[in-house]
């Protein structure tokens, strides 16, 4: 059965509402489209565990700083709800920019924390835009479950954060990073990449690798992003940062407790970012 | 019946779903406690329009600033729940600081458009406290209707804001300022006034009926502002502002639009608000 596409949120409000209502389990997977196979992958996640499922669809504007690439960001909505109705999904959430952000719109959710550094220092007000549009996606599409991927680990964190201090009722899971062949973690900015730069994107996945070899075989936290901003360095890559954090508060690693690997990069006019969990480390 | 109380969020929220999921509507009172006959007559609203009704009472440290009155705020728990207990109330819900903000909160709701100026210059990060809390509380208490004082109208403008933009599922109701025979508005804070500055405090209530009667009679915004201004100084209070603004986002005034009288003053270390809503002014 194809989705049935709702512009609404009221409509789909009561739509969500009205399964849950039924005791049906609802699972939801917000993305702004573009869809990939790190997306399917969510929303296959997502059928296996619910019993109905939610997609959105909406480029968030206020999570893009002034000279991003909101204007270029990929737009395939046809080529998307195609690649949705091959899978179990019962709606395709696809609001407007005046739904979302009604007129005189004047609030936002900002999330210090987790959303401190890295992508926060590098996109101002990223994260802000990102938590306040997430929040509206969640009162719009009231389901148990949402569904995120970890390639944007500290986008990831930040969220997690807003549902437990607002106190909103769903659980955020976290599905692996689906990968290209070479390592090289999808994402819709791929698309952007020049063929002579995506060659040489997979340094970003393979210094990861080698960052998680070096830190299971015990290498300090300074030596490790030394030989990972060596490594993409000599690939012609544009290092944003390279950093072994907490993988929880993305703050300084706890001995005993999950750290992550990141690194976020430029190649060309396309920027990139990609993590990986590292195990704890004891003593 | 006596309401019962109950600390746990997910413990009230069940409730309030239960009770809604069975088709009963439910009114929601927030409150600061230290109650008085203002925060009754809400309640007693709430309970001639709905089928069950929840109050909370939660003095919410992030509203207050720094060197304001967070500490010396009257506590009157016992007294409380005795004058609910005279009403129909279902639930009387007495959340813990660690409940409302667990262990690393860093979440904020920040509004703009109408918590800026009048309260929000005087009292930075004010109204991202109220915001945040009444946001925290709505899906604690997801209510069809909750309820707030005119007598802070600038905190019904932002929350009702802060509800249209994050799209939270329940409608603000405002209800008309109670006063003292004499004029003043029923706060918390009366309890403060010594009593010779309990009898000054009458002029605010004066300034505003003397601005409605100029403004009914033609008179010009900044006629009225000074002359409020040279009552309020001449009974000794101390002005923060008074203004004659648009009543819904508090910006200029607009014609044919509603407006709105403010006035907030000192007596003594006693900071005291009050307002009046002026009929809209064609041409």
């Amino acid at each position: 059965m194809a989705a049935v596409t709702i512009t609404d949120p009221a409509v789909i409000r009561g739509e969500v509402s009205a399964s849950r209502a039924a005791g049906r389990v609802v699972g939801f997977v917000p993305t702004m489209g573009a869809l990939h196979a790190g997306h399917l992958a969510l929303v296959e996640q997502a059928t296996r565990e619910c019993d109905d499922v939610a997609v959105s669809i909406f480029v968030n504007p206020t999570q893009f700083g002034p000279g991003e690439d909101f204007e270029r960001y990929p737009r395939t909505l046809d080529r998307d709800l195609d690649s949705l109705s091959r899978l179990r999904v019962r709606w395709v959430f696809t609001p407007t920019e005046a739904a979302m952000y009604p007129h005189g719109a004047a609030t936002r959710v900002v999330v210090a924390g987790p959303a401190c550094g890295y992508e926060g220092t590098i996109r101002p007000g990223h994260f802000s835009g990102v938590a306040t549009v997430v929040c509206r996606l969640f009162l719009s599409v009231p389901a148990d479950r949402a569904y995120f991927g970890a390639k944007d680990w500290q986008q990831t964190r930040v969220i997690e954060r807003m549902v437990r201090d607002l106190g909103l009722p769903i659980a955020v899971v976290v599905c692996p990073t689906v990968r290209e062949p070479d390592g090289l973690a999808m994402s819709s900015r791929n698309a952007y990449l020049a063929p002579e730069d995506r060659s040489r994107a997979v340094a970003l996945s393979e210094s990861l690798r080698e960052a998680a070899a070096a830190w299971d075989a015990g290498a300090d936290v300074n030596g490790i992003e030394a030989a990972m901003r060596t490594r993409l360095e000599s690939r012609g890559i544009v290092v944003d940062y390279v950093a072994i954090a907490d993988a929880e508060s993305l703050g300084q690693v706890v001995t005993g407790q999950p750290a992550v690997a990141l690194v976020a990069g430029r190649l060309g006019s396309t920027r990139l970012i990609d993590n990986r969990l590292l195990s704890p480390r004891v003593g």
